[in-house]
C-alpha cells in the first residue's frame, strides 16, 4: 500500500526535526520537503509542527510501554527480562532511527496536556523497569545493587545508542546486542 | 579570596544556560541575576553570551583530556584504568553539576573555529578511551566485545550522569561509583 500525502508530510516532519531540532524547523521547510510550493497547502495535511511531535513521542511511548507489558508476562528469569529490554530498546533504535531521536531529544518541547501525559508515561515505564532489577536483586539473580543506579547506567546507554550506532557500519546489530548484553548484564549477574 | 564580578557574572550566566538552555538564555536575564539593573553594565564584565560558553567547553574539555593524560602516565592494569577514567567522569558531574551540564548539552551552539576545536578535542578524549579498552582487549584482561560498541555503551552512560543523578539524595557518590564499576566494568572483566 503506497504512503499517503498525510504520511508523507509526517515523515518528512519527522526528518527535519532530527537535522535540525524541533525549534529550528519550519511549516515552510517541512512543505519544501514534501515538494509543496507553498507552506499553505500544507495545512490541508498538518495544523501545526507539534502534530508531528505529539504523534512522534505518544506513539513511542506506547512502543516502550507495550513492550514491557509483554515482557512481564513472561516467565523469563530477570536475567532474561533485562536482556528482553535492552533488546527492545535496540530494535527500536535500529529499526525506526528518525523517530527515536526526535522522541529522545525533543519531547521537552511539548505543550500541556500533551508533556505531562508524557512524562507519566515514562516515569511508569521507568518504575516497571527498575521493578524488573528488584526483583532479579531479590532473587538473588543480580548483585544487591542500588536498583536506581543499576536503572539509569543501564537505561541512559540503551536510550542513547541512536547518537553513536549508525546501522551499516562495521558493527551489526547483533554484534551490537551481543556486546551489550556482556557490557550492562554480565556485570549485574550474581 | 572573594569572587570578582566576572566571576559572579560568568557563574550566574552558566546557572541560566543549564535551567533554561543556552539559545534562550538572553543578556538580560544574566544582568538580572546578578542584579545588574541595565543590561548593557553587563557589557564591561561579558563581551557576549557565546563567551560564557566558550569557557566552560573548552575548560571542560581539558579537564577530561588532563584527566585521560594522568590515567594513561599510571601502570595501572585496563581494569584500573578504565576505573579511574569512570570516577573522573563522576568527580566532575557531581562536583560542578552546572558546568557539565552546559559542556554536555549546548556545545553545538559554539560558532567556529570554537566547534570545531572543541570537536577535535571531544574525538582526541574518545580515541584515547577507546585505545585504553583495546589494550585491555589485547591483554585478556578485557573479553573480546568490540571496541568502539565498549567505548560508547560506557561512555554514554557516564557522560549523563548529571541528567539523573543529584548529589544529597539517597545514593551518595561512593555507592554511585561502587555500583557503576559493577555495571559498567565487571561485565567486560575476562
Amino acid at each position: 500500500m503506497s504512503k499517503t500525502k498525510k504520511q508523507l508530510v509526517f515523515e518528512a516532519a519527522a526528518e527535519l526535526f532530527m537535522e535540525k531540532g524541533y525549534l529550528a524547523a519550519s511549516m515552510r521547510e517541512i512543505a519544501k520537503k514534501v515538494g509543496l510550493e507553498q507552506a499553505s497547502s500544507l495545512y490541508n495535511h498538518l495544523k501545526s509542527k507539534e502534530e508531528v511531535l505529539i504523534k512522534i513521542c505518544l506513539e513511542n511511548a506506547e512502543r516502550f510501554i507495550n513492550g514491557i507489558a509483554a515482557v512481564e508476562q513472561t516467565s523469563s528469569t530477570p536475567i532474561e527480562k533485562l536482556k528482553a529490554l535492552i533488546h527492545l530498546h535496540i530494535s527500536i533504535a535500529t529499526e525506526d532511527r528518525t523517530s527515536v531521536t526526535v522522541f529522545n531529544d525533543e519531547w521537552r518541547h511539548l505543550s500541556e496536556p500533551h508533556l505531562n501525559d508524557f512524562l507519566t508515561k515514562r516515569k511508569d515505564y521507568e518504575n516497571r523497569f527498575k521493578k524488573i532489577i528488584e526483583s532479579g536483586i531479590a532473587s538473588g539473580d543480580f548483585k544487591a545493587v542500588d536498583p536506581t543506579i543499576a536503572l539509569y547506567t543501564i537505561l541512559t546507554s540503551i536510550r542513547w545508542i541512536h547518537y553513536w550506532y549508525k546501522p551499516g557500519r562495521s558493527q551489526s546489530v547483533v554484534d551490537l546486542e551481543r556486546d551489550v548484553f556482556v557490557l550492562l548484564v554480565e556485570g549485574l549477574k550474581n
